[in-house]
């Protein structure tokens, strides 16, 4: 049994209590938040104590610590609760800086803790899917990749501002996703994006429409495609085209039910929240680190691995800023 | 090279000149029609001569006639055509009355003339490849059959007073369709029917809503849906239960656009004309009747599934007066 | 916060334990089984006490019991719980004879308490949003209901032995549904059924396949169809034709991943399990009994329900083996 | 009625006489071509005369000739055609070179005469469906569009090497469609690609495989992808997200059919050829013409729109020359 505690009693963190609690080999011990009356009601609603993030990490009968807090206390996180034998799993992305992502990676290498950073996406059954059947050759080799990630309204431009950039804050899961797919990391980034959507988000500094493409050593291409607005829905989907074949994995949509009317055929549409869609991805995503704590296997998502996708959000961004390729082979 | 005469003018026959014309194999050489006005207009626009039926049946260089008259001629004029000497394809049904059908049977049965009902459905591509699965072995061993069949909007009242019925004039097509896929005949026929739809229809003795059952000597079952209204479009499917898979053939759509808003998934409607719907079928149809006429081989629909067929439909009939199953084994 | 006692520990006992801890305003205080075992396995789990089924009942603190036994017990355990003073959840069947469930009715009747039975397909969502666009008018009046409902395999026959057969144990899910989306009850019924799929079934004096015609007095019909054996999964699916549309309810898929090869385009097959299928919908229905227990509001399905549902498959019963329609209006 | 002289009597010459003599508006007179077997073929199938390409363009009573001749004769064709006074729709591209083009254009601008350049997919009735629900807001404003062609298989290499390259001879479609859609000319375009579908592509000097990225005066952004090979079919698809939604044109399919068993749920693979997908699409096209050239009205697609995508084919092999973006503003 996998003693955790919660650092983090926020949205993603209520969701992370639900399976830590739900999964038979985990138990939820402790929380802690800066808001005192988050971590209070989360407690309450599952019967664990409130403490202070200090007294999480210096207990010793705790073994996991799960970080949900905001993006810039989590490289801090990662190397304190790994130089106190925790093993950890830490909401992505790592930092928005890259340098001080790396010197997390040299600080918790020597504590020898194992840490696996929250890229949920990767146990999206359907994803898990689709990579399953293209390891397994169905499609042939790939050499096409294309990924379409839209949210279905933006955030307030105050989130904007703070989120490091559509690139670091909501493509890194697609630059992840990319890694997962291809199995290498690319050799050029070239990226365009505009603030087409709401004008305010352009005047942040940062853009709320992109398109990213990536070669590959061996001639692959990959595609990515966001849109901080989509107004039918989350539309999260991926295609790759391979030597045999294609493979696409579409969107999860609210029912089954059609009606067809003078008007038309009206099917359901994608699911609109985030939590909805990948909620058994987080459910898979905890079950495999808690798996790997007990096991002592590799973590399934590695601090590396958050680094590759956060330089590759790096190389974006300063393609975007330059109007260059960015070459990222070395 | 098949040169054909052609006996009505009006929109089917129409069909049929585009595809008498336009196949390599056949050239026609004549229309009739008992409205001179339509037989001209049709004659103009394929360069054909107008004549009078009689004329086309006593001329021994026209090889083949196709009968797309109205229904009451039809077995008169099977007869007279076989007598001639000519190939006929005749527009379903062979006669409203049974017994009217199989004095024509006899009767052409002498001449040695081939005859082929137009049972277009069995041409439709659709159809046609879920027929070569199933007959592949592809879902094993035919169990349920579903036949669905709902027309865009009712015919006029007047039109259903002279038409036999839904029975007779409508699921005669699916009648057809179950001995086509089941390549057997029903043993016991079950219908229920109302008038639900249009009041004036039931005033005038019909139904435009109905459900036939029928049940095969060896335990396989088939089900018959018509409605005279179904306001999306012309709305044709089949479903076959196998004891290896399903097979569906589903509704050709006006086009491949997909829409996505607040208001849900749009897609397009089932084609809503039955000449758009069952275009190729048509086509495909009169390829194979040239075919059999020039080659000599064996009519693909024959007069005695067209009885067949009706026979089913005079049981559905009486199925639905009575309340009671009728049996159709002898 | 209802206190519940669950009586019976099988499969769908474990399935409803995990809704009755997981809803937030209902507590599992105490399991039953007649297999001890079976009952300490799930107390264990759950964390409640494992007790005999008359203690449960005899406990003043315990507000509402589920029934998940087997079925020749729950008539007897619904008037023993009502008659304790307890709200009730009953699995379908209420019992296989009509006679008894009638009986079952009149004795619970005057005691007040609220009884639900289990049919819970009203629950699922995409059901739900059926329902809910036909209530709505979104397709004008209902005309044509269509349900099908196929297993992906066979039950052992000796579980056929006791199942009541195909009508009552199997389709009574149907009769439910139509009831439920109809908002009447049919007039006649007719069936028809072969035991195709595995001639031992027939032996044992059951079909495995079948099919019911139902008219209505307004000139409405439903059909159903059954099938013990769809080997690619679960196949329930709804189908309903109104003065101004179609509603459809489509197969849940086991993923959204689409292969297109040489050999075709490939998508997920429907879920296979019904537990999977029904997940939600379990869930919602003990959240609408768990409110209706609470707040006092009526049962969303009540014993009339389950008793309409059975006198429906007992018609269908007796027309398949007498080859009539039966009358069921009065 | 428009009397025309077709000018090539190839694959694609034979599927433009097919609608020139369908057509009730226009006529086909003569045909040419360098083969004069092939003219041979052509003229005995529609009974026209078979001349030479001087003779039609010197003929008086010819008003209008289809130039389907090979890609190095377009320009001079449409100059000589132009200056008989014919009007002309000539197959794309115009020319390879963009100065041979643009010369094209100043000799012919003096003629008056109308010139047409075959971009069919204009013309396909999705296509053409999508850009109408655009035209008229049906998802508000444009932000972003995907292109995405994809053949079925690779022509020869002998071929590729006097094709011009990937981006002139098969993306130009996709170059014309983008301003078909956008209604404007985008300002930079960025090219990646590669021959990873075969080697003796990239040996040829051209690539197999190709992203490209156009950005908008207006921020709105385009994607246009590339394979030489899709071994499912002809892919040949459209996806466009606006402020208020998303609208795609998805694959045409071979048939309805879906086969559900224990391997999945299998559908129709995209259709093929690409005679078969864009059919209709060749027909529409020459009926515009028809009209345009009758009635006097503007060509729906001009000398000038062929002119003006293949400065973008030129732009993107440009930028995938030389890795950088290419700035198409002025």
């Amino acid at each position: 049994m996998l003693k955790v505690g919660l650092l983090g009693a926020g949205r993603i963190g209520q969701v992370h209590a639900v399976n830590i609690a739900g999964n038979a080999r985990s138990t939820l011990v402790a929380v802690s938040d800066v808001f005192e009356a988050s971590a209070q009601s989360l407690g309450a609603t599952h019967g664990c104590e409130v403490r202070s993030t200090e007294d999480i990490l210096n207990d010793p009968s705790i073994d996991a610590v799960l970080i949900a807090t905001s993006t810039d206390t989590h490289s801090g996180l990662i190397e304190a609760a790994t130089a106190a034998g925790k093993a950890v799993l830490c909401e992505k992305p790592v930092d928005l800086s890259l340098e001080r992502a790396k010197a997390c990676l040299d600080a918790t290498a020597s504590s020898g803790k194992p840490v696996m950073i929250g890229f949920n996406r990767r146990f999206d059954p359907s994803f898990a899917t689709l990579r399953g059947a293209l390891a397994a050759g169905e499609v042939g080799k790939a050499e096409l990749l294309s990924l379409t990630s839209f949210d279905p309204a933006p955030p307030p431009v105050s989130y904007i501002k703070v989120s490091g950039g559509l690139f670091r804050d909501m493509m890194i899961h697609d630059f992840d996703m990319a890694n997962f797919l291809m199995g290498d990391r690319p050799v050029t980034v070239r990226a365009v994006g505009s603030s087409i959507v709401d004008p305010e988000i352009g005047a942040a500094g940062d853009v709320d429409t992109a398109v990213v493409t990536m070669t590959y050593a061996d001639g692959r291409i990959a595609v990515i495609k966001n849109s901080r607005r989509a107004v039918y829905g989350y539309d999260q989907r991926i295609e790759l085209l391979g030597s045999e074949g294609l493979l696409q994995a579409q969107n999860m949509l609210e029912n089954t039910v059609v009606k067809s009317t003078t008007a038309g055929v009206v099917s359901a549409k994608p699911t609109y929240f985030f939590l909805e869609r990948y909620m058994p991805a987080y459910a898979a995503e905890w079950e495999a680190f808690v798996s790997a704590a007990l096991d002592g296997t590799p973590m399934p998502v590695t601090l590396e691995d958050g680094i590759a996708a956060l330089a590759m959000a790096e190389a974006a961004t300063h393609s975007f800023q330059t109007g260059q390729a960015v070459d990222v082979s070395l």
